[in-house]
């Protein structure tokens, strides 16, 4: 099959679509014709061989994907060739075909079209990660999202406004950034680089009034965050944009109001454990996705011959969602 | 009824046993003679008003209790007069009788005087959820006990032996706590004063290799704790006796280990999440308690009149298990 392929793995290379073998089909697998996919940061990061993928995985590019079933292992029952499925790969999306669990795939609604379902699994998983299986984000709860622009971060809106009608508060720099949070579910937004937002958050809703915290940014807000925690408050950590070492941290607060601080990526989990998060996300939202209710937020589309461009405008963090590929 | 009375509530104050009005047995209550109650630290600090009792709580000291059941309220369905009960109180434990609500008392095993019993709650109810409901220790895996000659010490290292098999690690700074740790079931006890825990960890048994902290000391241990966890690794703060405040802390093992870091009090969660952990703790642990897999560490026994000298006893820090107080 044709697949994109890294030319010079450091930081000269480039990429090029070239022939490899076909991905092996194991009896509980599919085998699926790859439609669509995105980029993510850690695409970027990848290809200049900073962040190898996991032990097992397919060494090309590609974390999440859309397409139709064309083969099926021995063992699966779910799905037959035809069917339109998207999901999370532990890599290999930047080719024509991939194989993947039967469980990890999901049912593509069909309201959506391939580049938009690919726009999903890495970003609303993680969003979903963090709010329910982390973060346990409770109904009607209130949760703070930094970031608010991201991909993790406008699926984590959506999501806690759709499942949870959570008060949302969402930080970011942009003023367009915190329009779009706002049209998405935000009760509340503030601009960091204006605002101080943990004054914002204890004038317009109170002291100790968070329940969740989803934060990429780490250093810069820890303290912030702490303070305007809740009783039995949770933090969870995706990333550290902002640096990681923080000085002074007074361990007094996870006592007296009961905290529980955690971080997690998706990429290095176990495949049991994204098939069970697979599942129970499927079943939680895509009848969100069929109404319309939830929607992947697509920046744009690029022909996979284009891949460098595509990445180019990631790295100069022109998007505002997903970056699609396409024409495999 | 008789009880004991704080005369004077700041640094001079004393104690004294004088008489007050019964407390009110509500519909869901049961009345209990106590028998037996045991001091808490808690108690010390109390008597001087730095540490009020919880909002509806009795002002009189006293967090745990064993005892006969002398009167049920209207929708008791579980108890009758002549039972013999033992549980956790949010005060109230220093004197004739207590109400409770009869979801928050246990029978005594038969095996059990009321002393013995009455050494239980506290310790054991602490330890069981720290281990059970927030460090979530499974079978088998690898915790690491701090101040394991303390009472919630070595009620962990009986419940993580006896309930998680678990492969455990005993800290301590005197050789004799370490014996007592090495006897209730610890693989590996560690005097602190005279070694680096997490290098003798490292070394024992390996890098990343702990699954859950259990941890009273705060500041001198965090590196060293961090440093020693598994993945997925949690840590679960019970107080602060070495300080609280850490210089220089890096986020990146929170997210690289998806570590969880938590702290919790027991005495200031709601009746109803005592209630469910006391039924979870009874459930798993009695049965236990019965065979004499688990037993509780009793120090001393004082009549109630020579509750100062108990009280003095503790402050200095004297005992090795409960100081238990009876004869009211």
């Amino acid at each position: 099959m044709q697949a994109i392929q890294i030319i010079n793995k450091n930081d000269k290379n480039t990429l090029e679509i070239g022939t490899v073998p076909d991905p092996e089909l194991s009896d509980s697998d599919i085998q699926v014709k790859i439609a669509a996919t995105a980029v993510n940061r850690a695409d970027l990061l990848q290809r200049t061989g900073n962040y190898p993928p996991p032990k097992g995985a397919s060494e090309i590019l590609g974390l999440e994907m859309a397409g139709v079933v064309k083969k099926t292992g021995s063992e699966v029952t779910k799905w037959e060739p035809g069917d339109r499925v998207f999901g999370l790969l532990a890599g290999g999306g930047y080719a024509e075909y991939c194989t993947i669990h039967e469980d990890m795939a999901m049912e593509i609604p069909e309201n959506l079209s391939f580049e938009e379902a690919a726009a999903i699994p890495e970003t609303f998983l993680t969003a979903f990660q963090a709010l329910e299986w982390l973060g346990k984000l409770q109904e009607q709860e209130t949760v703070l999202i930094h970031a608010a622009g991201s991909g993790v971060g406008t699926s984590a809106i959506q999501l806690a406004h759709q499942i949870y009608d959570a008060r949302i508060i969402a930080t970011a720099g942009k003023q367009h950034k915190l329009d779009t949070a706002r049209d998405l579910g935000a009760d509340f937004a503030y601009n960091y680089k204006k605002q101080n937002y943990a004054e914002e958050i204890i004038s317009d809703i109170g002291n100790d009034s968070v329940n969740v915290v989803v934060d990429f940014i780490g250093k810069p807000y820890w303290h912030k965050n702490i303070e305007v925690l809740a009783m039995d408050g949770r933090v969870v950590y995706l990333s550290f944009l902002g640096g990681h070492k923080v000085e002074e941290m007074s361990l007094i607060p996870i006592l007296r109001k009961r905290l529980s601080i955690m971080g997690s990526t998706l990429r290095n989990r176990s495949e049991q454990y994204k098939i069970d998060l697979t599942k129970d996300f499927a079943q939680k939202t895509l009848s969100l996705f069929k109404t319309g209710s939830l929607s992947p937020v697509v920046d744009s589309i690029f022909d996979w011959s284009e891949t460098e461009t595509a990445h180019q405008r990631m790295k100069n963090n022109k998007n505002t969602g997903k970056i699609i590929l396409t024409g495999m």
